[in-house]
């Protein structure tokens, strides 16, 4: 932390070597929100980045953090209220009046002060909006006009654009002369004559060209123009696929309404990422920072649907009640088939979902990924029914069945691991076509699939062959 | 698909609604493929992005392939040949001599260069390098010597830096008219005498300055340096922290030696969640596009695994034969407790696994979140111990057991939900000390303690209360 007095700004050197820096930080916080007064608290929040200032919030709990948030709020950083978790910035602003918060979101940018908003009932979102300014209301409604995780949704409305034919010295004084423009940009657009985006061009390469260039001569090679509509993680996709900066957001009419630049979109790639690692581990939008009974009430959707598809299962094994009264050694055996075309599907389905959801996976390669999933099933079922026929073989080989026994869990396993390749290709594809995330319904059919046919294969060769 | 004659740039319009417009291109380049001339097919990817021609090579096969292969390596878009998947960019590399790769790779970005490189074995490198001019070379040497995955394999040495004491002014002429700057770039280094990094600022910002400010003045609020040995995975997490869109990357003496941007990282952040996901299903590092022997040899290890571990939880039946022997009901039941505890401990671990990469579970709140399982676990052990034992008396009401039945059910299930809630977190935490990924090895551990757990606590309860 290196602060330079003769600057305004208070200069945040992160050294990501020393995150025990963070650490001696955080516990000296601690320490004064328990002992200090709020001058010394007050004093050392300011050697904190906004950033990391978010995630000290999301450490402290109780009485800690209730007094570190009565201490920002009087003097509430907009950017500090952006970082912060939903559930903490709810916290926040269910602390502040309409007026409060409408104040702290007019500093934002449009589509910062968008996520705020989205996030609260219509009521509270009217009585803040009806503070705002009217020109920042003006861009802020047009935001959340369109759809949740749209493009319009995270565009920024504020953006820099000149004309097809503005030369790059006319550009340039514009650039330096203009008083309403962003903060930051790293791209200008470029429009016809009726506002329709024709291009985009970097700051670099306009500082880099003549100033007699016209702007038509420069245009990026690669311009991305995307709907207000699109989902956004088409946006993430895009944005890395191409390597953008920043892609212009255009309305039905082919106006251009907005941008998007990547540091958003890396935060929404982190989004979906997260979405699809948690709806594939069978949890919904549960973070770490649920508390009890949210997290149990997350969970309890799927564990309720396993509880339906392990009774499923179970009625299988009942239909053999009278095989397994038999011979006790199929009850002891019967779960490994299971469990390994379950593990089996899984794996397959971990690759499909992710094929799908990164577009690799199109018509063009179905036919051929049912074909190695079918040859590479019944490849590692082959391996996998000779070790374990053998293990059953020399386990069980005081039983006079003990060969037959290794037969049965050898074909019950080659039939298993097929199925299973196999439904872990047609599951996800199946439901991509009718439009469910792959991700958040598969494992537990896959799972369902697998142990019914696991149980039912090796089940009924047993009934057939032993009895 | 627009494109301007006057300009020499062949203007790609990327319009992301119609995914068919690339379906058109495709089916026709195939067609071509087929039956067209050279001329034909060449005139026809020329009004293909290069990364929709890189995912062109990934949809086509065989002597399609070969063909568009032949015809594009006589003068290769260094774009393209980056943009390739890993397996295809081989396959060209293969196809050409190493004068010619280093041909290509000369006028790629030295972070460009060393990725292409790095996937080959060092014989053929040394082959390709030592055709490289000498400055290019160099570059590319210094980026080789960091370790895969480091901050040093993903800079880019060409970058541009101005002193702390010039004006903007100054810094704005040397733009425009220094003659060897790099293609693009988004942001300005600033560094003092001895060439340490003091600073970084946008473009914007130097172009929204009046010209007499000095540098040091306008330097950027937060200011991200990172050592060249950072692992790749914690410069994503920066860049999404911090909203960055460069990162300054120096050497042990921090002296600034290459740039990192928002693009590359995009990449990085995609590859490092991939990973992620691909490891909590159980499989390495496969693509979709594996070849079927690669894919069953990738899955093989964790089946095997699973394959012990399945027949642990054998061995807990095995141990209850004589119970299972004078109650077949409990060899129907078993793997309902196993596989609730299964689902359980899944979510959990996933949870844990994710807040463990993203850094939001840190010592400050492991105990909590311990605790907190522990409670979760309990609550839904007990809602679904309900659920289940009901649904057995029901089942077997038959039997002169059936309430017993149900008690037993009812107990395993909240012991097995309790446990699979703390071995879902420990298990991960316990890895990550260990310096293994916890993404990794999880899966299979948490369930095999589960199954254990469930079958254990289920037949030794009914082994104690039924016989």
């Amino acid at each position: 932390m290196q602060a330079t007095k003769d600057n305004q700004d208070v200069i945040h050197r992160i050294d990501p070597e020393s995150s025990e820096e963070f650490s001696n930080r955080f516990d000296a916080l601690v320490c004064l929100l328990s002992e200090g007064t709020d001058q010394e608290v007050l004093r050392q929040i300011e050697g904190f980045h906004h950033s990391d200032l978010a995630d000290a919030f999301g450490l402290l709990s109780g009485s800690l953090r209730k007094r570190l948030l009565d201490l920002v709020k009087i003097e509430l950083d907009p950017d500090l209220l952006f970082e912060l978790e939903d559930h903490l910035r709810k916290e926040v602003t269910d602390s502040l009046s309409p007026k409060e918060v409408a104040e702290v979101i007019t500093e934002m940018d449009s589509d910062e002060a968008v996520q705020v908003l989205e996030d609260m009932d219509e009521l509270e979102r009217e009585e803040i909006l009806s503070e705002v300014p009217d020109e920042e209301r003006e861009d802020i409604q047009v935001g959340l006009a369109y759809p949740e995780d749209s493009a319009g949704r995270r565009m920024q409305t504020d953006f820099v654009s000149v004309g097809l034919n503005w030369t790059v010295g006319q550009t340039i004084d514009f650039l330096r002369d203009e008083e309403n423009l962003p903060d930051e940009f790293l791209d200008v657009f470029v429009v016809d004559e009726n506002t329709k985006a024709s291009g985009v061009i970097s700051l670099s390469r306009i500082l880099r060209s003549p100033r007699p260039t016209l702007m038509r001569e420069i245009c990026d090679e690669t311009q991305v123009i995307v709907p207000a509509s699109m989902v956004q993680e088409e946006l993430a996709l895009l944005f890395e696929k191409y390597d953008l900066t920043t892609a212009g957001v255009v309305d039905a009419d082919g106006r251009l309404i907005g941008m998007i630049t990547v540091d958003d979109v890396m935060e929404v790639a982190r989004e979906e990422f997260e979405e699809d690692i948690l709806r594939l581990g069978g949890v919904g939008e549960e973070t770490v920072d649920d508390g009890v009974l949210q997290s149990s009430a997350k969970r309890f959707t799927w564990l309720f649907v396993n509880l339906g598809t392990a009774i499923l299962a179970s009625m299988v094994i009942g239909m053999f009640d009278a095989t397994l009264e038999e011979m006790v050694a199929l009850a002891v055996l019967m779960p490994i088939v299971a469990s390994m075309g379950g593990n089996a599907g899984t794996q397959t389905l971990t690759i499909t979902v992710r094929a799908l959801a990164t577009k690799e996976l199109t018509p063009y390669n179905t036919l051929r990924t049912f074909r190695k999933e079918l040859v590479v099933g019944f490849l590692n079922g082959c391996l996998f029914a000779v070790l374990a026929g053998l293990i059953t073989v020399f386990w069980f080989y005081h039983l006079n069945d003990a060969t037959m026994l290794g037969l049965i869990i050898a074909g019950a396993m080659i039939i298993n691991l097929v199925v299973a390749g196999l439904a872990g290709v047609a599951l996800p594809i199946f439901l991509e076509k009718m439009k469910i995330d792959p991700a958040i319904a598969s494992g537990v059919f896959v799972t369902t699939i697998t142990d019914v046919v696991g149980f039912f294969a090796f089940l009924s060769l047993a009934s057939i062959l032993l009895l």
